[in-house]
């Protein structure tokens, strides 16, 4: 028991959870009353739809600070049955770089292995004829999670109160116009909403704002207001799905299996458990024929299912949800639109932008990668992060149509794989097909993807590749792979990739010194000084930070060998590459070293010799405005 | 997009976390209005204190199914400010076992390494002599974490709040009578209390229970009724406590660090960030001289600690808390107390129990493990698990007490060490002392602990080593080690501490099965039937669960190789050796194979040969109840 004692005035302030770090702010912060002199509401953003797209960029925005936020659904509650269920690893990355996957990781269900099921002997029934890992590229989580959609928006919802924010339910956005008569004070869109349910029928809402995000849905009313539809075609495969309990005694129930028999095709995806005895699986199955408008679809859903899995048996408890679709694969031409400056004011995101079959488990994540991709960007120009003449928000449609693109592409190919017959005279031998599916899993699992070159992403550089995995090489256009280092100040072991770049919408130069700095300390105390003070003064406070790695471990070496500006402003990100994994992952020759620009996404802008910092302060200033203030009151940035 | 869906009625029920999963009640339920006939209020349970054991207490009932519970607390805020910080290796074992770990792990501050300094050449100012590891028994996590006690409690306040549970606050207790003349239906505990708070000032409050916890602290007045003190001494040693944020050039402030100077003794803890640049850190330091009821004693807490660091410096930013305290070691002679019928009605833990220095962390841990240790007793007693002449509860200050002495003798030498001067002419060497420190670990971390032969540990039995680091071995009264395993139904890499025997009040029988199951599993089929049919079936269900192990890879092992009942059973319970952790850390041979019961708490309670299956179903048949029904309604045990 202490004597005596004595407290501060901080109580309250350490025992909550620390998350938000917000964007400095070199505009004027948005107006207090969110009533304009009109009489109409003003936000900054105004998102369209709380699904997976409009939630997480709500979320982010939030934590990035932009607190003048407007999130409309017009349905009066969360999705709470079926639709979409399963989070890649590269989304998961993501989450865990927002510290928000740990319930998905702990109570949702990882799949590492695939299975793959083909017609037995004289075309009888089926055998396993292979099980091999899901993920077979470098990635922080090695596996997919399959959860209830209701339940990733749930904790998504959960994060946004959190932080300050809720989803205002219950309200259709009928229409937007741009470039209204009376810009008032910059907030040029007008978006016109009515209340829905029966009792309050008629009631309207005109709401004003800078920038429009339609996360609507498939069927979205933003985008039709941009005068836009997707574009594409379908084809005549039609699939069932259903989420139930099953009794079996098929032997991969809890597996990933892609099952072809004679008779018809079935994809289990195992789900998330529900009590200690049952969990949830999703059934895939291809139907027979013609599938008109007929109550007892379940039922042939769950016949299919039986003839396929034959021998096994199967039966089904209690359905959760079921439903039928008709593949197809379709685009929206353009996901942004810009005033009559230029400025580009509407944005689309998520299955307002594509629309394709569920059966790669595509849906959710590229919805959510276009959010990520969206929210920091608006999130800079609203602060004034961003140069005058440049142009951020153009490269989000240039980014993420070529991936949606991509995706419906690979869709149109991958769905004609899978309601193909495998094995027979005709079509993919079940080799070839196994060997596709791998292939495929950088582009599914999200971690393969490479964003164009362009503002964002400096070309005419090769990759760095000096050893390591290819896949793993810090490259213009993709995303930095997670490697584990031991943190010098206090020789913790670190997952680099989230735990120390977090997704606090901050550049980060990565800054790896060769062997000779372990001999030759002060040799590089002046490029260090340059990176740790003169680059990131030169820019907004706190918007770039600047991780350090030496090779090896650190032996002897003292805080007294680095110049006083790395303890001072990074003394949290000094590394040292103790299990041998940056150097070899992200293919820098330990003799050599490199710089590295990376986005606040997480994804490499940029890639120097240490030679070439020049290189890397002028790319940083096209992408950011120079100058620690710009008028304005500074937000003051707190974890 | 679906062309029909449809939906069941298990919307929102799939959408929240799942954590509950009760225990089976085969007592009558409690009553459902908590008042008395006698028109006092009744629970079956009342905890005084919401300090880490009560609260901890309060989480573990509510998750067991326990809903008649009282919680109250006089304070009427949680803790704000200091106190304890540190949780050992053990706790967060624990705590990651009830999935409460991640805010803690992720937000605290991890230390892995300890420092040690000692005076330089010719006693002038300090010098590194070494820098280990700072865990060096085997455990889940390597390091402890510091974190806010008032985090933890928010943590746990949270938990009980998510089980419909909540804290009570502003009730002080001022006494209680067992074997009250009127046993109102089995509550014989009065409990007395008043409303704290001016405005409240003379408020009586009477509750009626069948069992108290005293988690009230040093001054407990429920120990105090129990007609109990501490008993013991105290030192001379006068040292003191101070959180803050300093400025430093000291290169160990983000290690612990263990620090001898010719002018006195300093532990630097390194604690939580507040901000991305800030991180709190607490300073013990020994105090010179007397001291008195000083207000600056903060000033010299501060003036010593530079002198003792010296040649580096160090400046204190705003002080969150600070104290001194006079180092002494008591221990209450008992924590439980029977009715007139033996029946143990009333009980202490945490700090009410024993009291020791701060400065080896303990304190917070070895009150959470109190709570830990009684509460799936309470809980098991009440539902009716127990055999009718079993005397469970008498287990809690059997295997208490016994740690709490050996607390105090431990905190004794290490006080005393720590106080001492290092490295003179008397007293400890450098590397004694360094010795003796990483000697304690097993005791400090908590993962070294183990419980005295008795009741609930099988006593006349080497533990099984028949290879393996000693300290892993499954042995009566240790708690199980982690080691990695393949789950057998989905593939699934998994931690088998905490993600398959997590504190759900379960016992466990652990199947390690030979090499030779794999060349004649239908041998072996007898057995396991036996194992997961026969004697789960003989107590309460869901009471006894069976998860299985097999040696080394799977390779073409079936589902068809087990009989039945392990399918049904236990699907989610069998697991592959694939990284050759278990039977190596637990010491079985694995051409041999092994049976270990586990009980509720994670201590193995008896360890049998494979052949011995008698002594598994005798043992357990000594600590549960048989029979699937007894009388009452059974809770549906849902996760």
């Amino acid at each position: 028991m202490p004597k005596f004692t004595k407290s501060g005035p901080n109580g309250n302030a350490r025992i909550s959870p620390s998350h938000l770090n917000a964007l400095p702010r070199l505009t004027q912060p948005p107006p207090v009353s969110p009533t304009s002199p009109g009489g109409q509401e003003r936000y900054e953003v105004v998102i369209v739809g709380s699904g997976p797209a409009g939630i997480l960029s709500s979320v982010l925005l939030a934590r990035y600070g932009i607190t003048s936020r407007l999130t409309v659904d017009d349905k009066h509650s969360q999705t709470e049955l079926g639709q979409a269920d399963g989070l890649q690893p590269r989304t998961l990355e993501i989450l865990q770089s927002l510290d928000l996957a740990h319930e998905i990781l702990t109570q949702g269900c990882q799949f590492h292995e695939v299975s793959f099921w083909n017609p037995g002997p004289e075309n009888k029934g089926i055998v396993r004829t292979n099980r091999v890992p899901n993920i077979s590229v470098p990635a922080r989580f090695l596996h997919e999670v399959t959860i209830h959609q209701g339940r990733i928006e749930r904790i998504l919802n959960e994060d946004l109160e959190r932080n300050g924010g809720r989803v205002e339910r219950g309200w259709r956005v009928t229409g937007f116009e741009i470039d209204t008569p009376v810009e008032e004070e910059g907030f040029p869109v007008v978006v016109r909403m009515v209340k829905t349910g029966e009792e309050w029928k008629g009631e309207e809402r005109v709401v004003r704002c800078k920038y429009l995000l339609g996360a609507d849905g498939a069927r979205s009313v933003v985008r039709q207001g941009m005068g836009l539809r997707l574009e594409g075609d379908h084809t005549d495969h039609v699939w069932g799905v259903m989420d139930t309990v099953v009794k079996t005694n098929f032997p991969d129930i809890r597996r990933k299996s892609a099952i072809h028999s004679a008779v018809g095709s079935v994809i289990v995806i195992p789900r998330e458990r529900i009590s200690p005895t049952q969990a949830i699986t999703r059934i895939y199955c291809q139907m027979e024929g013609e599938v008109e408008k007929d109550p007892n679809l379940d039922n042939q859903i769950q016949s299919q299912t039986k003839r396929v899995l034959s021998p096994y048996s199967i039966e089904f408890g209690e359905v959760d949800w079921w439903a039928t679709y008709q593949i197809g694969q379709r685009v929206s031409p353009r996901f942004s639109q810009p005033d009559s400056r230029g400025t580009l004011r509407v944005h689309i995101a998520g299955d307002a932008c594509h629309t394709h079959s569920p059966k790669s488990g595509q849906g959710m994540n590229v919805s959510m990668m276009d959010a990520y991709n969206f929210s920091w960007k608006v999130a800079h120009v609203l602060n004034g992060l961003v140069p005058p003449d440049s142009d951020l928000l153009a490269t989000y449609q240039h980014e993420r149509l070529d991936i949606a693109q991509q995706l419906i592409g690979f869709d149109r190919e991958f769905s004609k794989m899978f309601s193909g017959r495998i094995g027979g005279d005709h079509g993919l031998s079940h080799e070839q097909f196994q060997g596709v599916y791998v292939k495929m899993c950088g582009f599914t699992s999200g971690c393969g993807i490479e964003y164009r070159e362009g503002m964002l992403v400096k070309g005419g550089r090769e990759p760095l590749k000096e050893r390591g995995n290819e896949d793993e090489y810090l490259a213009p256009g993709r995303r930095v792979v997670n490697a584990k280092v031991l943190r010098f100040c206090d020789g913790n072991p670190r997952d680099i990739q989230d735990e120390d770049l977090p997704s606090t919408a901050r550049y980060r130069i990565l800054t790896l010194l060769p062997t000779s700095f372990k001999h030759f300390p002060h040799k590089y105390a002046e490029l260090l000084t340059i990176l740790t003070s003169r680059i990131p003064l030169t820019f907004p406070p706190s918007i770039v930070e600047v991780p350090i790695f030496f090779p090896g471990e650190r032996g002897s070496l003292e805080w007294t060998d680095f110049p006083p500006s790395v303890r001072e402003k990074s003394e949290w990100l000094v590394f040292g590459d103790e299990f041998g994994e940056v150097y070899a992952a992200w293919g820098v020759d330990e003799e050599v070293g490199a710089l590295a620009v990376v986005r606040p996404d997480g994804y490499v802008g940029a890639v120097a010799a240490l030679s070439e910092v020049v290189v890397v302060e002028n790319w940083l200033g096209k992408v950011l405005v120079k100058g620690q203030t710009l008028g304005g009151t500074m937000l003051s940035s707190k974890l």
